[in-house]
């Protein structure tokens, strides 16, 4: 049995992050999806409410919504390791510049923590899409609807 | 249960191969090496020779040996998908261009086969090595030793 | 007949931005040059003091200048498309980590307005020089006269 | 009146090419598509076949079909200018490395023979596509329905 | 004889750093370390506590301590140039999106300044360490004993 | 005192290659060029040709002109660091994937021999000229007077 732990800022969750948590169900048998929030950035959405955005996603899809677990996490990635099983961080990277950052993080998580990061190309149809675009998109009062979950659609149409 | 599939034309294998397939099988049940070989490219070694490699390298790992199957392979790699119960396909990545073309590897393959394709950043003592580098040092009569396995060491050995 | 929209922040405008816009003008028939503020940025100059800038510039192209229009936007860009009836977005691109991004804008503006952007390699000459750069050389009270057009260089005189 | 050049080998052409041209006829007037042949590579199909495949698609579109001319070449890209009346290059490109290369050729195209050089970036869906990947998938026995023009798929059911 | 110049913001000093500034010293007959401090920007050790961090550092290398000079500096690289004797400016570069950023300040300073930039390679072992990710670790309560010399390991323990 | 070395295969040297001995002449006392020639490729001019013309370009250079040696080598070369006094290798760079190739020999000199690798960024003006592109438009029957010094244009003259 295999546990991945699907970390993010998800500031809104996209349909690339949806993209990737799913194709993560498709291999690993339980899927932990964490919030990491970094209080010294404004959010769209305060973590809390991303984390429940997350569940309402989830929910819906009922053939394997039970394999999900939805946190807010505030310390270091590798202190969910032994907590929560996991055995490798799963994280979606688009082409391009995207997988430095990630090639570093990850290179640190394994010496910091002994942890293990495997990188998951984005679907194609998805590798434009980035939540500071969405957000971008939203405050110059774009639609997002075809960029996004249903349940952040509905969130968004509260809070504007 | 969880089965990786690691390929490459590993020309000859190096230690950042090594070390991608062992840590592969820190997180993955089973790990099947292809040796695939691209007939139109002159070789170091015939993928035969490759794979025997690849077999005294793991026979030395006696606690994970049983693992490991090493195959050679002349055809698409989503071929071995259904009759080796492949679950993943995991490549190791060195930073900057590599990801480019394992990129669309991967997107090209699981276009084809349905097939994932999990990027492994390569661990950095070995993020420098390349069997082509190897190849050119060998060719210009340097020493690999501490790029290359035991079992490839002693194989240069004989053929030089 | 041909119209192709230039946006971009253009905080200040650079020697580099002056040089895609008039070649922009040498294959389009009329280009409209778009000031975009981002308002939760400080900035050199407010967007306003930028567009008479470039209108101070393409004034003394008098050959060209009656094919310039000068705007500041505050809106999604695919809101121009109609009301000046652009035929193409074209942003000049530097080699390297520029094309990433510009590439998933380009992307993006095409899925939410159906716009094509084309990218145009800088000159050579140009390819070092970022508004950012000019910002940080005139706060630390270098000269960038040989980086900025002639406007702008005596805005800068002005404002320091 | 704009007439934009699109220059490649097209060995095959792809699904990914002739996205490019479509969408090149959207804002030029008329396209010349010029097969440019590299006698020192051994290819798929020779270029006058590749000219056949690319008339034979575009022959499809009834509406735009009359806006597109076909050609082999076998010299500079430069020369054609003048006797095509060309205004612009048109490269479509895919994220990460492509565009290094071609940031390169528009710059030395524009040296020797002063023509500008616009990139327009895939579609998404086609942004692993490469007639690279085509031929290596052919040569080993795979379907690639899916990522060439029913013309190119009926060629290769011949050449099989 | 040469002097080579050595600048960041260095906020706090790591290993990475180090071993550039050591690397430096063995081709370069003296060092001059420039902490180039940013007020605008939010810091873990104000530059003059960066300079004390630096020096105690040197301290330790009691062969090769009196080739250092390590200074806080405000302005324009260039300017330090005449003052100080600097034949080149040496930075240390990770792979990656890295360079780029190097690439065009490296040209940009020798536009403004006349002086050249080589830039070293980092050491593998430290190809992943950047002082944003170590003040991100430390912010979260994370060890990073193993990424930073002792002196700034011993400040941290004062800081926190 | 200073030696550094500038290896290349340099078929044919390039402006671009003048530019980087010429400045590397401005902070090394000794400049070392090494004609590397792979015997597996075809190539324009055999490597002793190549070292000819390099030393009639440096001889034109009366000033500087005693300080450059221009030798042929088939081997490594972290063999030519003790025989020759190689203080550094120094390698001109172009923005982009240049790097990654160039940091991994670096790395990988590194490891073999000790020697340290400087990387200087190209001037922009020729921030587009290879060897490689060179051949091509030399292949096609264009000219390359703007790119190659004197010695190399008239070599061409008799070659073709």
């Amino acid at each position: 049995m295999i546990t991945a732990l699907c970390p993010g800022s998800f500031d809104p969750p996209t349909n690339g992050h949806i993209d990737v948590i799913r194709r993560t169900a498709g291999f690993a048998d339980r899927v932990v999806v964490a919030v990491v929030g970094n209080p010294s950035k404004a959010a769209m959405f305060p973590p809390e409410r991303r984390v429940e955005l997350f569940r309402e996603t989830v929910t819906e899809w009922t053939d394997i919504d039970t394999r999900f677990d939805v946190i807010a996490h505030h310390g270091l990635l590798v202190d969910l390791v032994e907590p929560h099983g996991i055995d490798v961080i799963v994280k979606g990277v688009r082409a391009g510049d995207d997988y430095q950052n990630e090639h570093r993080m990850a290179q640190m998580n394994r010496s910091i923590g002994g942890v293990e990061t495997l990188l998951l190309p984005t679907s194609p149809e998805w590798s434009f899409v980035a939540s500071s675009l969405v957000r971008e998109i939203v405050r110059l009062g774009g639609s997002v609807e075809h960029l996004v979950p249903p349940a952040v659609q509905r969130a968004l149409g509260e809070t504007r």
